[in-house]
């Protein structure tokens, strides 16, 4: 039946968990809750039952699976080492040890959450066919995942890709979550958009169908595309924002391509409206061409990247 | 008498060479002239035949040599192929493929000249015991060489660590030589430190020992040292610049240690006091605590890194 690999994405609420073959085609998914009671000590037993339960029922045996990658949130080295998770009460262990001693001897690769996500978009999502590219994730803050010639960069401390944390800013006297103040995540997360529409619709009263909604950011978008001037204006500082910190990075790894997904790029293909041409106006030549691309896997980003863990 | 590399730097005047062993003692060095005329066509052979000539008179065999190794002032793939370099006339080639047939087969790697410079201040420079790493050179403009896992990062398009050209300044009107405005470069390169300090005096009357002086980068780091109140402000501001400038570059590849080498960086630790402040307050938590370490091999870092470029 051809090999198989499963991929794990563990959150803070649910598991996610998907069957692969490899070539990346997902042949099922499920998910099972996180258990964090007693400092998150049923986590890894509870997914590895979880798996074993899966191959049983489908007839797979230990030979078949080439091994069982898993993203956490938070920092892991290049050696399956996770470095605190405070969200599911852990300290610092090897995951990679021991969730294969819970699947007898199964092979098993780690990384941080959002470094496995971008290795999905690279093997099956918006970034197919490049090895060099930077995953931006727009969500409620800024994240991002790096890969170099098909592999992740971790870093020094597992915080390579923390692109939300930039400073594009010198002028901001609103504190961002991280302590400083004028991080790239205080203008291009989805809390980045709303901040940013408050403050422009305070400014004057200029009419705008945003007033008097309860902003998110899908709001904003809709307005923009509906061509509201005064959500057009906040798309344009968003814009502006997002286009320079990504000229930042791309002075430091010069990649292939961006992909750019999260909650705010359901918006679609009018960010690139906003942020291009300032990313063209700001960024070194040699980084002109760069191709931006929108995320395509959604909330499975996480279980490509980590089935793709197993097959370096 | 055990193996022998040659590392080579090649530059736009001068080619300049060393003889090494495997744990990085440098054994002989020496110069040749770059001849640039007939689109470089004599830049390799020219090397080659040098490097031949002095094997022979060491009595070194090819069996002895592990290979040779060159950094060149161009973009350089992975692959060892240049794609251009203006300054020597050159166009796209492989000077891996090219040099190691001058030289009877003999292994060939070459590196981008500041790419490779850094990989010379991880083998036994300021970077020695450290395999994560960002040099930052600070001289006529500000460049850069990263190293991640004790490899080179080159980039798409060779251009990986091109840090002179991260936007720290949305205020600036003087235009950079890559034709942008706010660049890294503009304030933290020699000819930054000048600029600055022409901007400072002519603000004012202050009193200050720089007035009236031919000034450089040494003479404005010379005033700090001497305590002229003017020429602090100058070394504030370009701290405020680096320090930031460094932070975001930390949100991306989070490295242990920061080597900076160039110039400006005769001053010596001094520069610390001015650039470490801003980089603490800009960086994200999890890089506070990245290392800063002077470059020590000056020119030679070229050569070294050259030479590290065959132990792979």
């Amino acid at each position: 039946m051809g090999k198989k690999i499963f991929g794990v994405d563990l959150g803070g609420t649910t598991v996610k968990m998907g069957l692969f073959d490899e070539e990346g085609n997902v042949e099922e998914k499920w998910e099972i809750v996180t258990r964090k009671e007693e400092n998150g000590s049923y986590i890894l037993p509870d997914i590895a039952a979880s798996i074993k339960e899966k191959a049983t029922k489908r007839g797979i045996s230990g030979e078949d699976i080439i091994g069982v990658g898993i993203g956490v949130p938070g920092p892991v080295d290049d050696n399956g080492v996770i470095y605190k998770a405070a969200n599911l009460g852990w300290g610092v262990f090897s995951i990679k040890e021991t969730l294969s001693g819970l699947l007898d001897g199964i092979r098993v690769e780690a990384g941080n959450d959002a470094n496995v996500a971008a290795l999905g978009e690279m093997w099956q999502g918006g970034g197919k066919g490049y090895r060099n590219l930077v995953a931006v994730t727009l969500g409620t803050g800024v994240g991002g995942g790096i890969i170099i010639n098909g592999k992740i960069l971790t870093g020094a401390t597992g915080a390579a890709g923390e692109i939300g944390h930039i400073h594009v800013d010198d002028e901001e006297t609103e504190v961002c979550g991280c302590g400083n103040c004028g991080c790239l995540e205080q203008y291009a997360s989805a809390t980045g958009v709303v901040r940013l529409a408050n403050r422009r619709l305070a400014k004057d009263d200029a009419p705008s169908i945003l007033r008097g909604k309860n902003l998110n950011a899908k709001v904003v978008w809709d307005a923009v595309k509906a061509g509201d001037e005064v959500a057009i204006e906040i798309a344009k500082v968003f814009g502006e924002y997002l286009g320079s910190g990504l000229a930042s990075i791309a002075c430091v790894v010069n990649p292939e391509v961006f992909v750019i997904g999260g909650g705010v790029s359901k918006a679609g293909e009018i960010l690139m409206d906003y942020f291009v041409e300032p990313y063209k106006k700001h960024v070194f030549h040699a980084s002109k061409d760069v191709k931006f691309a929108l995320a395509t896997l959604g909330n499975d980003a996480g279980i490509y990247g980590a089935a793709r863990l197993v097959l370096d």
